[in-house]
Parts: structure tokens; C-alpha cells; sequence
């Protein structure tokens, strides 16, 4: 069975129970640097302290995938949260499930990000993988380092299908 | 007196004294998510821990300053590093002492930064506030948030003289 998934547009309001919209609309601003420069400040919350972790700043490069974009998959990071903020100005898909055991296509959120967005996914969210819309796309990450299994795959079985990214 | 300064081309060669460049050329590169995603790695040293600090994640939206640039003062963040990663793919210009008691025209040195290329001043390093070449130009920004005093200024005496950009 494959269910189809509309991406709704990405909000504070609607990523809510996820993590974190990194943008600068409704952010708390801050005049600095004799008033030459605005600080949009504390935009996420960087949970990667669980088992003496530490802060990673990296760049993720995107390809796309096949169109329609297929779900099989979900994964989560059980010891820290993971941000992506968006180098090329450019959209891109976000497919998110509530936190929890289990996760199968009907537990799928998915939003659109306009290439001003950054998201920073809350400790142990599952999600998708990077989905970018043009080939070549740069992100830049923050995520945790440091020891410790972070990553858990969920592949989903024959019984409950797929979710196929309605654009 | 004012010192002339013209400013280098970043790279990790010319900055190692100062900070990270986060960048993809010549980085650690690992293929992830069933290798639509080149992930690469680890592109600076977070170093924001000092009196139970945390990493926050802000954006920077620089304005230009007068032309030529005068460089008049000198600031450092006792407590963390600091990193800037241009979010709209502009150049910029960056300003940088080495760590110390003292600061003076003398002691500066000169960088210019493609759109693509962030850095990470490390924690105490002297650095100006932000240099953008054109208006409302955004930088994701990563540093420490806590308690602590983490700001140090020095405003150049009239014995020392200033600095001026040379483009």
C-alpha cells in the first residue's frame, strides 16, 4: 500500500511538536555591534549533551532522490537533536513522526521549506533523511559528537508500506 | 596614524592561527543516506563548554559600515568560540588579532571570504564585529550561551591609531 503525503508549509506553529524553525521572522532580536549588525538569537535548542556529547558543525551535500519521492524509512538519533539550515537558499522536503517506539506511514508529517528555513529536529524525532528538490544542495549541520549508538533505522515492513511525497 | 590593511584570501593554510574555515574542500567526506548525501565532517571546534556554557544557534543580519572600513576597536569572547557561515552565498571581510593581553593596529591581520567559506574564532581570539559588503546580509551564527562575562572590547588609544580596510 502507498500512501500518499502532502507537505504542508513550514511554521513555528506547525513544527511545533517537532523542534525548532531556525528563521528570523518572530525572533527575538537584538540590536549589536553599534547598531550595524541585528542578532536573531538561541534559534534552537542544541540537545547533545546525553553521554558526555558535544556540538558538530559539518556540511551535508544533497542529490536528489527519484521523483516521486518514495518513504520506506525513517530514522531517529536517540542522543542528540540535529539541525539543518539551508546554504543555497533553495526548498526542500521534511518528513517527520512524533517521538515514540514504533513509526509507520500513517504516523508521517511532511512540510516544505522555503530555502530561508532551517529545522532543528528534537532529540530522538524520527525523521527522513535529507530530501532536497535540486542536486547539489548544501546544508549546514549542527549535531552531537562523541560516543554512543546515535542512530536507529526503521525500515517499513510489507504490512505497513510506503508514503509517497505528494509535491 | 592609520595603518593600512588589506586583506589575504581565506583558507585553512592562512587562518590556522586563528580559527576553523567551514568549508568542503579538503574536509573529511563520509557518504551517508544510501549515498544521496555526502556528509562533511566535523568543520570546527565547538568550544563553548567554559562555566557550564551551551551552544546556541543564532542568525546575524550584518549591514555595510562607511567605506573605506575604519578599524577602530577590537573585541574577544573569553569564554567560547565563535562561528559565522554566510547564508547568502556573499563575500566578507574578516578582522583578526592573535590571542592576548594586548591589542593595536599592528598586531591585525586581513582575511576576505568567499560566500562559500565560514569561520570559527576561537575562544579569546581578538576579531572585529561583523564585516559585510553589502546590506542586510545573514549569517547562521554558533556560540556560547551561560552565565559568565564573555565580551571583551578594546577601542584603539589615539597613541595607537587606527586600521583602514584597503579592498
Amino acid at each position: 500500500m502507498t500512501l500518499g503525503l502532502k507537505p504542508q508549509k513550514l511554521s513555528r506553529a506547525t513544527f511545533s511538536d517537532f523542534g525548532d524553525v531556525i528563521e528570523v521572522d518572530g525572533s527575538k532580536r537584538i540590536l549589536i555591534n553599534e547598531g550595524t549588525t541585528e542578532r536573531f538569537h538561541d534559534l534552537a535548542n542544541i540537545d547533545v549533551e546525553s553521554g558526555s556529547g558535544h556540538t558538530l558543525v559539518n556540511i551535508f551535500r544533497g542529490q536528489m532522490r527519484p521523483q516521486p519521492i518514495d518513504i520506506k524509512m525513517m530514522e531517529r538519533h536517540p542522543l542528540g537533536s540535529q539541525a539543518f539550515i539551508p546554504l543555497q537558499n533553495k526548498p526542500y522536503v521534511i518528513v517527520v513522526a512524533p517521538v515514540g517506539k514504533n513509526v509507520g506511514p500513517e504516523d508521517l508529517k511532511a512540510f516544505i521549506a522555503d530555502g530561508t528555513q532551517g529545522v532543528n529536529y528534537k532529540r530522538d524525532l524520527w525523521h527522513h533523511p535529507l530530501l532536497v528538490l535540486e542536486d547539489n544542495n548544501n546544508f549546514l549541520v549542527v549535531d552531537r559528537g562523541g560516543s554512543g549508538e546515535n542512530c536507529t533505522e526503521h525500515w517499513f515492513t510489507d504490512t505497513q508500506g510506503i508514503a509517497q511525497i505528494v509535491l
